[in-house]
């Protein structure tokens, strides 16, 4: 190994592309008390930033259809699911909806083990906010 | 706080939504070393799975439209890209394409100070392999 380079930890992380992306790291910021960890601003406005969240690392970047990034706002739909564990489902997800987000479906106590909700964010991401019951 | 309860640290994971999720299961304990967590198979044959690589966790389910839960094969595009940091980018990257995935940009040196490359998956989600190099 070259000295130039070090070892380290494997990781793994989500980017959701986004329009918007400067005001979506302010809804984050708000709906999920997301800090930023790091943010570049290109000059034609759009943006690049690394989150955190719920003790977790996310990334939001704004939309490049032509390298095949798409945002659910241009696809119509999301492909996947942001799912955050929080000891408190009730106050996130009313956390979130102030921000801005829209209930797809409240929290309540599931018969599969999780206390979650769903919300759908005003960039067309999703998120599943609860935790996991005692007992399973 | 009820007894049934108990305090759980926050989390923040993603749901990959696809067609044929169990073949899904299978490329990505190939492509990624992915080890299986935990399980459902329902009777209609759709799965949805926890797995986890990279030093984290990742969960896989078939898609469900009418609950807004769209693969990419069903929105024709990703809405975000998985990041997964290893020490070997370049053995990851080609693990991945012999186990079926497409390189959208082979694993270089970029400016910006990450080894990194990009393929998509036989199931559509987007994948960047690389790490960051040292001095950035």
């Amino acid at each position: 190994m070259a000295s130039s380079e070090s070892k380290i930890e494997p990781t793994l992380t989500t980017l959701l592309n986004v329009r918007r992306g400067a005001e979506a790291i302010d809804f984050y910021t708000r709906a999920f008390g997301a800090t930023t960890l790091s943010r570049i601003d290109a000059p034609d406005g759009s943006v690049v930033a690394q989150l955190s969240t719920g003790g977790g690392i996310f990334w939001v970047a704004d939309e490049s259809p032509a390298h095949q990034n798409f945002s659910p706002e241009h696809l119509g739909g999301s492909t996947m699911r942001m799912i955050l564990i929080t000891d408190d489902p009730h106050a996130a997800f009313d956390r979130a909806i102030a921000a801005g987000a829209s209930s797809i479906s409240p929290v309540k106590d599931e018969s599969y083990g999780w206390r979650i909700g769903r919300v759908v964010d005003p960039f067309g991401h999703h998120w599943e906010i609860g935790k996991p019951l005692a007992g399973h």
